[in-house]
């Protein structure tokens, strides 16, 4: 406890600590202010992410980049697992379906975007695993059209209409990408482990490194907070984001995205800033693959328990097409192996103007 | 022959090349039995392709990588064009469309799928030569956007009502297209050979190497009853595919693509277990190549002459999404000239939901 | 002007000069022989941009690759860009995306293709600067999409109905592409103008090097003629494309594009002939982005004030695939930082395709 007073005296962010007590105080003294909820939700998310990510940092530090890596995409990913599972219960498919799509293109396009431009701001150019980048760009894309491209034929071919066809695919599709995700578990864990190892092993500082118990201590706490806020959160976004004049469409797949990736964020911008791209590549490319193999399968099965109604995995065109430009860009852009401000500018650039085009032409939701 | 007999009693498969003149039996005694005849050609079709496998490899050996693979390329894709005469001759063009479409997906999926993970069960990891890898799936995706693009244009702007000027650009497409196959066998057999040889001679195993004149003749006699099992298999397939409930499209695009590429398939496979990934590659990305530049373009002008009517080149949007996304993950799991099995597994996964996908959202062609 | 004299009588294609104040006589003479005024002009254009070649690579050999490929991207696209703005006033909007587009495409696969033919029959295997073409290839990848994807979107979902979206939409959406072009300059000129520089220096001839202030005079002087050329060009080529039976689409997206780039590929293709191919792939990717980035939202700024209404960047559904896929491609065949002929005869092959099918199949453009 004592570290944790220190961390948070060295990191004035961590006094919004404060707003996760209060975001639950107020939720349960006016339910029904959404927009303030909304608000105060987003803002106590911000300080939890940074500890959470302090707090995986200090274990990354005992136990290697990898097994890190890992941490982070999981926790990162529970988070969003947690906020489409209240999406789910309340049956709002667009909003699960947007914030799935709207993961895999944030953690592409945003996630590695801000940290090449925040890692490039600091270091003139930034070396990384070229293999390492490589290897999983190549699984992201794979993850990424599998979980997609039915969308795309159906689309296409104009055969959607029958509800019992796609509700088919769907279940056999997500139990071909959750046998695909525990191999792939069985790959980066057992058999090839070192190729996800990064290039370069920082030595840590060497000083102020939590202890390994009360850095998993943190973890958990944090991990805990960060479900009772998202859970609030999820409850006043879809009222508040009527208040401020957005669709379901946007606020799934801009807002609760971002929300529920930001302590993946806070770890892929802090390695980006001590020159360990490996490790900011590694979580945002790693974190997106999962969404698309582990979560996205996940939900369709839960939903069978839990929603009113069976979820599919069929989205809407452009979410298909966003999906495929933002695995291409990933695999164009970490293809080098280097980065430099500019290209993050640019994959930002482009994360807006999608942004963009989805508030001003909200899809056509049937 | 005795060299012939020595191979038949070390590989137990060859045994089932008793198959192939059963086959022609019961089709001169039973012509109706479809799915008898059906299943009895596929299973005949496999100890033969393993047979041209070893032909093709004792020629291999004694001529260098590059020729070999071209000769595999050209024998594998001489079943798949017999395959294809045959349905040309009785106008069933979707059929003929989704073998084409459907061969360029199997072999950059399927069997560099296979490859990787059958290679990658025996070694940890495969590299081979990234230069020459990264020039196939160049002209690979080339190809095959030469092949689809002009369907993908007329789907887009939904002109493709008037069937002239379908007829027309795929006329001129089919020009254009043998052209550059012409072109493309001066620059790898002439001007380029060395791009095109592999990265390990590994020094053939010393023993057991056909001379050349026997191994030849194998080749050709192989070839012929490949030929004549294709014949009945396509006779048969389409009213067995009724029987067991495919379509057209999933008949052409799974079925018929897959055994007309057994030949190469097989020797694809013992190339990855070798450890001579580079074989595994060039077959599969140059038999997909002559597909789109060769195999495609002459179907079309043969159309003119066997054809009820001329066959044009336009594809069911399904079908072009397929070749894109296939050929885009060609090159993206070449990119980095190394191989794990994992990567295989899951260009296998996707492959199968393709064929999830064809098989419960058949596409609608009107 | 001596060494002009010397220039002209080295190169016999410079005589054609004497068409630029031709072409203005015959304007001025017979403003209604479009056919001719068409013909002139584009054959007048042709020794100009030798001439700007010349001059060009004059003064890139006194100030560096970097800047001489800058030069060459912006000299070139003010051709394009006056060729544009003629159209604009017009209110020809189809026809300036069309050019817009087909200017991306142009660069990418003809003059790109062009260069790698034209260098491959004279070496066997030309080598560039492979990091600097990722890049390259990377901003050009990143540009294209930011442009075309909102097309893309709008037409996937249908909802491009509504012209005021449409307006909003273009307008964010060229304010957020200038930005990043402004950004972009600064950091190939400024931080890290180093990763723009070629990778062979090849020590230029030493004779015959233009005096700095002669390159530049002529520079100019050339560029205005260009514009003068231009403007003839753009008032007789509708009217004379329709006597020779050509589409608005057709024309803008094939024949203005390539007569608006013929000054880069002339420098791109000299240097090509040199071994200098990091000059010709800088020049073809650097001016397709500056496209994407600077030219066509300038134009729909200044649409608000010339144009009869405001244009927007809503593309056809075949441009927005041609686009991609041309960009991919780029990517793809750059990637290995080698060229050879016959994967320039591939790109221009695809080109050609796309021009049959755009000169068979027109887009609706309703």
């Amino acid at each position: 406890m004592g570290r944790l007073w220190k961390e948070i005296r060295h990191t004035p962010i961590l006094w919004l600590l404060v707003l996760a007590p209060l975001v639950l105080v107020v939720h349960v003294a006016w339910p029904d202010a959404h927009t303030l909820l909304f608000l105060l939700s987003v803002l106590a998310i911000v300080p939890l992410a940074t500890l959470l990510s302090h707090a995986t940092e200090a274990v990354a530090a005992k136990t290697g980049d990898t097994v890190g890596s890992l941490l982070n995409a999981t926790l990162g990913n529970l988070t969003e697992l947690i906020i489409a599972l209240a999406a789910l219960r309340l049956g709002q498919y667009t909003l699960v379906k947007a914030s799935l799509a709207g993961a895999i293109v944030s953690n592409t396009l945003f996630m590695l975007g801000a940290s090449f431009l925040l890692g490039g701001l600091k270091f003139h150019v930034q070396d990384y695993n070229q293999a390492s980048a490589r290897l999983q760009t190549s699984l992201l894309f794979l993850a990424a059209i599998a979980l997609i491209v039915p969308s795309a034929m159906a689309g296409a071919d104009s055969v959607a209409a029958a509800p019992d066809f796609m509700r088919q695919l769907s279940l056999g599709l997500a139990i071909l990408l959750i046998l695909s995700y525990g191999l792939g578990l069985f790959f980066s864990l057992k058999t090839h482990r070192e190729i996800f190892s990064s290039a370069e092993h920082a030595a840590s500082d060497g000083e102020d490194v939590w202890p390994l118990n009360v850095a998993l201590a943190t973890l958990a706490g944090v991990t805990v907070m960060v479900a009772l806020v998202s859970e609030i959160f999820v409850e006043s976004v879809q009222q508040a984001a009527e208040t401020l004049g957005m669709t379901p469409a946007f606020v799934g797949f801009i807002v609760v995205a971002l929300v529920g990736a930001a302590a993946e964020m806070a770890s892929a911008f802090s390695g980006a800033r001590k020159n360990r791209l490996d490790l900011s590549v590694g979580i945002a490319l790693g974190s997106a693959a999962q969404i698309a193999l582990f979560v996205a399968p996940v939900l369709v099965l839960i939903s069978y328990v839990i929603g009113p109604t069976p979820m599919d995995l069929q989205f809407w065109p452009g979410a298909v097409i966003m999906v495929l430009v933002a695995t291409m860009t990933a695999f164009i852009v970490t293809n080098s192996g280097r980065a430099t401000w500019f290209v993050g500018v640019l994959m930002l650039m482009v994360y807006l103007i999608f942004a963009m085009t989805l508030y001003l032409l909200p899809p056509k939701l049937t």
